[in-house]
């Protein structure tokens, strides 16, 4: 299997549409601000890294057919871009991150002509894909390093292929230690309410040839009594200077469940998905969705009473003492992390 | 709302079709052996007091019309019957419960007439009910007694009106609290897969006016680490003389998150649900159920890549010592349990 998640053809950006998965493998071609912000909003495209891609791309398509004359006229439609993208999804630190480099990237070289700005704002937003399918790639060896023969490896929602550009975050710890010809089995959770674990995980993981068996969320506890769980892997949305990770709602559950059954937990994420301006968790923004992502069985048919009220935040922040090791592609980091994350990343 | 989730009508058992709700209240007639067999199944009727009548009037409705002369070939009758229905559903002791005082009746009574020993039947399975609706008033009201004004509760499954005849285990507390003016609120847990949180917890607590936020379950950890919940109470399907007791899937995993918490996770039950047979939950048979349940949503639309694993127990064993009390309609037992269960349950 030889996919890519989100890439730039034809003079647009070309993506998995992620909501016709596990059903279909489709792809939707974007050429305009408004249907990428929508694709990141309803999450065909989805996942820290990938959003990262999606972001960079997004301010390019954005200032592609720019008029401007003047570099600040230039940069206001870039800001204009890049503010627009912002407002799509609060959680991720990566498409932030990647908004703040095509800033910096046009801001750095304000001198050259409108042109070779674009052109150098083309290959920042293919340096940020490139950078991602690396670091991937350095995830899964460092990772890998952790995992034994045999182990059963419990994930959740989906840290892989799909949420990156070709390889995966949480999931590439696991194709890098097949790679490696460890036998291990993987119990991926559903990830209610968009069952990202049920409808990208398994089918991913099952392409891949990993041996996947799919759980509801309520069933990871009983899995590890049972002594089924050797090890449970997630990504990250968005990790302070603590440590302190936020990720896809039931991450902090399954935290607290491997403290509770003495299974390490470990985070997978590369270091753009880090925000050092955020001391801890507690001031990390969590989206709310919409009710109907809980009431209406992906998005079919009602399924709790008419009405109902619900809570629904999309996110969950694990907090660092629950965290037996963070796995970047620069090393794997280990508590307490305050000091070792600013050296990692800034050194 | 004046509705009752099973009973016995003209001359057949009548229930709430719970695979219709919340969309459609539809009563189902059921008027042989195997339909009711089907009903229990397919769970259309569900919750272990409810079983434990189901299993009541399934007994006579196998025995009512039979021919048999001698008691011993009548006896042959209501013992194939009740090995059938024993077939559908294994962790439910209410079910294995309501059996055996159906069998016992007619041992007791084996010199009377044939058509006594019916009659004495009918009225052992109308007990069953009567006893159900009394007991859950009762433990209502010991139940309520734990419940501070402005309490926020977190349930699972559902222990209410539909699991029982129309008061509720865990859910009869809430409604006890609330008769006695205490504002409380409620958080339920959607279930998977079934989504008995969903369909039927949120549908009954709204028709009685309770106040009640739907979450996907693992969300729950998300609020007891916001301080959201003050106590868990949930249901239980079997419970063992040490006090571990078994409940739909998830409730083990809610018991440690509140465990962790330090919020009180209390089980309701009637004393029809403890199997004394039975000394800690290890022994209790764990139901596992079709991977359609997980893989497909509700039995629609399949959400997950086609042909994969899948793990689907429908219940787990909480042990004993995450247990704060047990909610009886004998009173409130608290650790350490297995005395006082022997005590309260046989005394």
């Amino acid at each position: 299997m030889n996919i890519r998640t989100i890439e730039w053809k034809d003079n647009r950006i070309k993506m998995i549409d992620q909501r016709k998965l596990p059903n279909k493998l489709e792809y939707v071609y974007i050429n305009n601000l408004k249907s990428l912000w929508q694709a990141v909003k309803t999450m065909k495209v989805r996942g820290a890294p990938a959003l990262g891609a999606a972001a960079g791309l997004g301010v390019y398509l954005g200032i592609k057919n720019s008029k401007a004359k003047t570099y600040l006229s230039f940069k206001k439609e870039l800001d204009r871009a890049a503010k627009y993208i912002a407002t799509s999804r609060p959680t991720a630190r990566n498409l932030f991150w990647a908004l703040g480099n095509m800033a910096s990237v046009a801001e750095k070289n304000r001198d050259k002509s409108i042109s070779s700005i674009k052109k150098m704002l083309f290959k920042e937003a293919q340096g940020i894909i490139e950078e991602d399918r690396a670091a991937c790639r350095k995830m899964g060896k460092f990772g890998a390093g952790l995992i034994k023969r045999n182990d059963s490896i419990l994930t959740v929602c989906n840290a892989g292929i799909l949420a990156t550009i070709d390889y995966g975050t949480a999931l590439g710890v696991i194709y890098r230690a097949k790679e490696e010809r460890k036998k291990i089995k993987v119990f991926a959770c559903e990830t209610r309410p968009v069952l990202q674990g049920a409808r990208l995980t398994t089918w991913e993981l099952m392409k891949k040839g990993i041996d996947v068996t799919l759980i509801c969320d309520n069933m990871a506890a009983t899995l590890m009594r049972q002594g089924k769980i050797d090890k449970v892997i997630s990504g990250a949305d968005r990790i302070a200077l603590n440590g302190d990770s936020a990720n896809k709602i039931g991450t902090y559950s399954l935290a607290v469940l491997a403290d509770y059954h003495k299974i390490p937990f470990y985070i997978a994420a590369p270091s753009s998905t880090f925000d050092l301006s955020i001391k801890a968790g507690g001031e990390i923004i969590i989206e709310e969705r919409s009710k109907e992502e809980v009431t209406s069985l992906f998005f079919s048919k009602p399924i709790a009473a008419r009405g109902v009220k619900v809570f629904n935040p999309a996110f969950d922040v694990t907090p660092n003492n629950l965290i037996s090791a963070i796995i970047t592609e620069k090393g794997i980091i280990r508590p307490p992390y305050t000091g070792k994350i600013k050296r990692l990343l800034t050194g």
